[in-house]
Order: structure tokens, then C-alpha cells, then sequence
């Protein structure tokens, strides 16, 4: 299946990401490389590629994302490593392993996000050695800095933060997670689009993809908390529960989140769709394979 | 002075530096500008715009440079929020201010750094927008993410956290201060010559430059805090002997210290004078005032 094939590339990108060469200390080449090669689905880097070869319409364009689809990568393992820090969401467990501070200790934790955060516009600038326009490169850094950033995932962390208590509404539960979560996949796709030399309708269509993706997925992601197969999910179910976090089934209740991770994904495919893009086939399968998901 | 005015100016630049209409939350607008508007000596800064000049023989070469600048000014001030965290140095006073996190709290003062972390690529694209081509634009983000990165700056801040205990030679100092401080003036001076278009020979003169009055900046800020005057300097002295760090004047005398920096600063004016800008004066200038400063 596509999907394994890409993640294989995408490990293996990862793996060679930071150059043997650098003078990098052990430690923190440790402790960036025990997140960074923590697995996952690698959801976002297989966005980056896929929408490559989607608006090129053949399989090489994806080469020269590469470099997009490792930086959006390092950009989401710092977040995890910063946002489970004691002094944010205290977590001791991430994808049932330890998490990064609790092996390395909270400064190496801090400084391996930092250090994942940076070199992450490092590989950025790597897709113009492999042919992409430096034009595209600089609108690729100035996407990533802002959706990334502080009025994108950085600000999304920050209400979440200290705004939880007050989520009343589905608005406010909705916003944040569009800063923290589609805002990335957005990006995403958005990047794989510069890389294949999209035009402003394919971006736009490809934005409006990954907003309405990101958040079912989300959703998906809070449905499969209260109803999934602990051992198919590999994580505690009702989590959210215990937590006391609001969350979509929590103010709509099940039935009709289920009904909204349907209709975003619908919405999602039609903004595709009236795209024309030149192969959008395995884009319209993600979205599909993610809103059936069990794990 | 022009010293004056170029932070006058910087001043200014860092103020629109975040655009109003950005959704940003304004707790983490707080806290970035706390610590960004906090003054200093806006060193940083102040090389990229004269850098410029100097390569273009011009001052209005340092408005297209100014996006440069303001980028190196924020990864300064994220870096010494990161250091500062109780994780990290656990500081309490920066600049005879509270630090970041006494004020923010911790989480905040995490987000903060991220924030202007991720800012800063942002605002070094903006220099596209002003006329800057985008190869050197990609230029300046590759090298940033390399010297505020993790075989840079960030490099720099572990080695000095884990290997304090066991600094014992100048070469192993001279190796932290190489990459904790004079990484990113080295950047900075390049930065203000990609902005003018600098060949080869004017950017690798421009780095050498950098290194050089890097460390001797470094130095004389361990001299003065052995012979400064407090009222002068605005910060206690003697508190490296109290920290018991491991110092220049401590590993070799403070004779051989002052004469480090005048050779150190002699190399760099040598360098500089070498490449044949077209205006090195300015940059001469603030070779010779960061030598001779008390403060």
C-alpha cells in the first residue's frame, strides 16, 4: 500500500536528516533522535508528498518535497516535546514510551526542541539544491514560520493552555484546534503543492483540504478516545475522561461528531475536487482511510 | 553617534516586528515583548545594518537589511528566555529586570522563546518583500538555522550545561564561546552582506570578522566582570567568581586576557580591511568601541 511505501521514504529521510558530518553534540543528537525516531504515522510528511505528486501528477515530484516533508516532521516532534514539559501538560507517557524529558531531563528536552524547531528551516532550505525555485523555498519558510508560529501552532498551544477551563462552545474548542492541528496539515499540503509549482487555485484548494482534514481528524481522534480498542489504539481509551478535557463528543455527543468528521471529510474532497488537480486519487484515499480509522 | 541612531532604528523595527492584524494571543504578545523590548545593546542587530552598508558603500543598504536584523534580535532574546528557565541556568534578573518566566510563568516563558524562535524566519523573508533575491534569502535562512542551530548556538548552550564541570583548557572555553556567542554575530555580519549582495571573498572576511570580535566581546565581558564598575556596567561584578564559572581571566590572568582582545580585535580589523568593502569604517569603529567599552 502507498501509504507504507511513503512512510518507509520518510524514516529513511529522517534518519540521514541531520548531517553525520556536523559537529553536533552526543548528547543532544540523543535526545532530538530519540523523539524524532519515535515512529508515528508520519501523517504529515505523507501529506507533504502525496500533494506533490497529486498537483504533478507522477511519483518523482515527491523527491523533491522531501526536504518539506522531513521539516514539517521535526516541526511536530518538537511541539510534542515541548508541549509534554512539566510546566505545560506534565506528560510522562508519548505513544507508550517515556517521554523526551522524562529519559534526557527537562534542559536537554527544552534544548532538543529548540534544536528540532531550527534545524527544521535548515531542511527547508535543502529542497533548493534539489531544483525547487528559491522563490517557492521562501514562500515555503514563511508558511511554515506562520502556521507553525504564533498566530498559528504556538498560539493554538497557548490557549489551549490556559484557556481550557473556559471552553464552553464548539467556536472555541474548534479554533484551537485549528491552530493546533490543521493549521500543520494545511501547511502540509501547501508545502507538497510549492514543491510541484501549484498556482494560487491548487493552493488555495489544498489549504481548504488540509483545514477541513486536520480537523476531522481531531475529531476522529476524540470519537476513537471513548470508543476505540485499547490494544488496537496502542493508548489508554477515556483518557479525555479522566483528563476532564473537552472534547467533541463531550459537546455535541457521538452521533453528531460523527456526522461532522463525514461532512468536513466530504467538504474536504469536493474543494479537491473542483482543484482539477493532475492526480488527486491518493489525497481523496487519505482522507477516506482517515475517517474509517480505528487506531 | 551612529551606534545611536542604528538602535534607534532597530528599536523601532522590533516594535512592527509582530504586524497588529496577526491573531495572536495577547498573553503570548505579552510575554514575547517583554523580553524583545527590554532594551540591551542590540549588537546583533546593529552588524547586519552596518555590514550592509559596508559591503554597498551606503547607508540605505540597511533597509534591506533591517528584516535581517530584527530576525538575529529575536533568536537572541529567545535564546537567553530558553537559558534563563529554571531547567536551564535558573536565573532570576536579566538586565537588572525579573526574568522572563518570574514574570510569565514557566509555560509562558517556553511558548515565548518558541514563538520568537519561529518568528524570526518569518520576519527574514520579508526581506524578499523589500528587494533582497530569494537565493539570498534561502542563503540567510540556511545559514541562521545553522549558527542559532544545533551545531551552532544551540550546540553551544549543551556543551556549556553538561561540560561546565569539566572545562579545564582555553580551547575547550574558546569552543563554547565560538558557538554560544560568536556564531550569531558571525551570522549577523553576513546577513548584512547577502542584503548587499556580498561575493565569496566579502562574506568569508565578514565571518572571520564576526568570529574574532565574538570572542573578544566575549572576553571583555569576563574582564569587566572582574574589574568593572557596577553602577557603570548595571549588573553586579565578581559574580562569575561567585558562580565559580570558568572564566578567560581565570584560566589565563587578566593581562593576557586584555591582550587576547586586543589581538583578537587586530585580527578582525585585519580581515575586514583585507576583502576591500567599500565602506569598512563603521564596522572598524565598533571593533574598536567593543574593545575599549566599560560597560
Amino acid at each position: 500500500m502507498f501509504l507504507q511505501q511513503q512512510r518507509d521514504l520518510v524514516e529513511e529521510a529522517l534518519r540521514t536528516a541531520i548531517p553525520g558530518d556536523w559537529q553536533v553534540p552526543d548528547r543532544l543528537r540523543d535526545a532530538m533522535g530519540y523523539s524524532l525516531h519515535a515512529g508515528g504515522k508520519r501523517l504529515r510528511p505523507i501529506f507533504v508528498l502525496t500533494a506533490a505528486e497529486a498537483v504533478a501528477g507522477h511519483e518523482s515530484a515527491a523527491d523533491r518535497a522531501m526536504p518539506f516533508a522531513v521539516a514539517v516532521e521535526m516541526i511536530h516532534t518538537y511541539s510534542l516535546i515541548h508541549d509534554d514539559l512539566p510546566a505545560l501538560d506534565n506528560d510522562e507517557l508519548r505513544r507508550g514510551r517515556p517521554t523526551n524529558h522524562m529519559v534526557h531531563g527537562e534542559a536537554m528536552a527544552i534544548l532538543a526542541g529548540d534544536g528540532l524547531l531550527t534545524h527544521a528551516f535548515h531542511v527547508v532550505t535543502q529542497a533548493f539544491r534539489r531544483g525547487v525555485p528559491a522563490e517557492r523555498v521562501v514562500a515555503v519558510v514563511e508558511e511554515l514560520s506562520r502556521y507553525a508560529g504564533i498566530s498559528g501552532m504556538v498560539g493554538g498551544q497557548t490557549d489551549d493552555m490556559f484557556g481550557e477551563q473556559g471552553i464552553t462552545s464548539l467556536d472555541q474548542l474548534e479554533n484551537i484546534h485549528l491552530h493546533k492541528t490543521s493549521d500543520l496539515i494545511a501547511f502540509s499540503l501547501r508545502a507538497g503543492g510549492h514543491a510541484a509549482e501549484a498556482d494560487e487555485t491548487q493552493l488555495h484548494a489544498l489549504s481548504l483540504f488540509g483545514r477541513n482534514v486536520g480537523l476531522a481528524f481531531q475529531i476522529q481522534d476524540d470519537i476513537l478516545d471513548v470508543t476505540g480498542n485499547e490494544t488496537i489504539l496502542g493508548k489508554p481509551v477515556h483518557s479525555d475522561e479522566r483528563q476532564e478535557k473537552v472534547t467533541y463528543p463531550y459537546l455535541i455527543g457521538l452521533e453528531e461528531s460523527r456526522k461532522r468528521v463525514a461532512r468536513l471529510t466530504a467538504e474536504a474532497n469536493e474543494a479537491l475536487l473542483e482543484a482539477r488537480l493532475a492526480k488527486p486519487d491518493r489525497l481523496l484515499e487519505i482522507a477516506e482511510y482517515m475517517m474509517s480509522r480505528d487506531h
